[in-house]
């Protein structure tokens, strides 16, 4: 997608071929457009759990990079080994970080040690190129859904809630909750987006209505409490939203505020969709509300909020009563009986085990398998 | 209740006897403890229109002292018809406004012009001290209702979750949703508070938190997110929260975002309860939905934000990406069917026409006609 009308990705090789890693730094994002130079395996560590990168799906691809930065420095197994372990400590909720090192370990670790980080290249560059493919699928199914609204409401303007950012951000390219929308923006289809700000962090203020302002989508930015509303009065036709991890059930965990927004949408029969690549499905879960660890982040991005000042700086102020304790819980985890379908690169689900086995049938034996080993 | 260890109450005449009155200015707490001065008509309008009071019972007698301060000016019928519609015309949700406004001209309409405004500002302090009795009496009630679920936690820690504030900086003192909180803490229950920071305007944060802290309640700030996420984990025992109009159906207008709470309270069989004096109840509604006007304010509330810098200087910093739109739906509806129970200065009933009556049976007749002259 584009910053300034030029087209970019997210996380890209650098160009002088150091074998470094760039990132866009989201925690600049929407104040000042920077990109930050991943050089070793802490940098990677550190963009994570700092959330200069942040998306399941690119929390994935920075990952499988951050294997590659640790490779070309020490390829042994113990080097591996460390990498992954540190990998998967930056962020504990989303899967497709598990994923992503599992994946880097299966493709590297029968290869001599001499041979391991040109291999490790190839396969993060191939990673980041099969997210934007699989994003753009989710696009193509979910501008269905889209479509099956406006010709419901004869042509007239779809509108679309969101929450949080699961848009080309939080991927390599595309989105997942966005992609749809992009993908409906740019069909001529009249669209447009509900903006959770999506407190503590604001991804939504500083993120998602970004991206949607740099493309032409028309959007307007809300406080997360208002969704409820705008449904009661008939204002909003679809939510769409990402996912951290999603159980084979249909459960979608996903940024804390989510759940609320189901419940609202099934009160006011609200279509309530995830778009999600399969990388963030969890085959072995079943029940996301007692099986899906919550991340539990700073007190600090509760009570400090960080923005522009009139005259352009950057500045961050504290806005709570001194002295206040504050509770920071990222994610929250949405019961499938709330979520209309799952859109996937390869369709559009119910959110049941039944719905997910239909669309990836060869994972139902790998997880009644995974079911026998936990019992 | 305490500032500082200070007694002290929202608003009270000016201790000079200038007729002047003196208001708390609650757009600078957390980070200043302010005294502004009204001294006309116009200031009283200013105040509440830029919310430097603000909360339904705390607007009703400002406007009070406003129609005093017009009134010590020019105590003509014009004066005071010009004085009612420029009050009213400050906040449109809150009923308590209208109900004052009525009140004050009941109270003075049939004296002669020279002693209308010594009449009024006794009428106002009057107001002043029946709204922290109802607020006291609020508190009794249901200080019960929380009892109640320390019995059967067995003396364990009783969680509340609020919104908004709905403390004593909502009342002249006391408070309404807070009121039971406090008369538990001083009963020696174990209490404590989950305080939704309550965007955009942040009353949770800057206001609940620091009521709270003022009075050594044990509290936790959270983002308006956070809700769904802890009711789902056992963490909330009941949510109390004000309003700014009832309807005698029960449905219960407050602030935006409370239909979320209330919604993740019926799906988690949480006890939600709005605590409310009669000024706020609205016999002539029942269907908040689509009888209650909702105040639309300022996008500037959405896009920027005011705090304390860390060298303690205030500031306001835009935190949305550069030229999105916003929209700020400032109040929303929870209707009755979510609703545990309304606690008054009379007691607890159930959300409904039955249970209100039972309360104030002198307004069912009063109702009726109501619907007769509607029909």
């Amino acid at each position: 997608m584009q910053i300034d009308a030029q087209q970019t990705r997210t996380i890209w090789p650098a160009q002088d071929g150091s074998g470094d890693v760039e990132i866009l730094d989201q925690t600049r994002l929407p104040h000042r457009i920077e990109v930050v130079r991943l050089r070793t395996l802490d940098d990677a560590v550190r963009a994570i759990a700092d959330m200069q990168v942040r998306g399941a799906p690119l929390i994935g691809v920075t990952a499988a990079y951050g294997v590659c930065l640790a490779l070309r420095e020490d390829a042994s197994d113990q080097a591996l080994a460390q990498a992954q372990a540190q990998l998967l400590a930056a962020r504990p909720t989303a899967v497709n970080l598990a994923w992503a090192l599992k994946e880097m370990a299966t493709t590297v670790q029968d290869h001599p040690a001499g041979a391991r980080a040109a291999i490790a290249y190839a396969r993060a560059a191939e990673m980041a190129d099969e997210d934007v493919a699989a994003c753009e699928a989710i696009g193509d199914h979910g501008l269905e859904v889209i479509r099956a609204y406006a010709e419901r409401k004869r042509g007239g303007r779809v509108n679309v809630l969101t929450h949080c950012n699961a848009g080309w951000l939080a991927t390599v390219d595309w989105g997942t909750a966005l992609a749809p929308i992009y993908k409906a923006h740019r069909a001529g289809l009249d669209i447009h987006v509900w903006v959770d700000e999506t407190r503590p962090r604001n991804q939504g203020a500083s993120l998602t209505a970004f991206e949607l302002g740099q493309e032409g989508v028309p959007h307007t930015l809300i406080a997360d409490n208002t969704g409820g509303h705008l449904m009661q009065h008939g204002l909003v036709d679809l939510v769409i939203v990402g996912s951290d991890r999603t159980t084979r059930t249909g459960d979608v965990c996903n940024k804390i505020g989510t759940y609320l927004k189901a419940l609202a949408a099934k009160d006011n029969q609200v279509g309530f969709y995830a778009a999600l690549p399969a990388s963030t499905l969890d085959w072995t879960l079943t029940d996301g509300v007692t099986q899906i660890p919550i991340e539990q982040r700073s007190a600090h991005e509760v009570t400090h909020i960080t923005g522009r000042t009139a005259s352009g700086e950057i500045a961050t102020v504290e806005i709570a009563a001194p002295g206040s304790p504050a509770a920071n819980y990222a994610f929250d985890v949405t019961p499938a009986r709330l979520v209309t379908g799952i859109i996937t690169e390869r369709g559009v689900a119910p959110a049941s085990e039944a719905g997910l086995f239909g669309l990836y049938p060869e994972r139902a034996v790998e997880a009644v398998m995974s079911d026998e080993v936990a019992t």
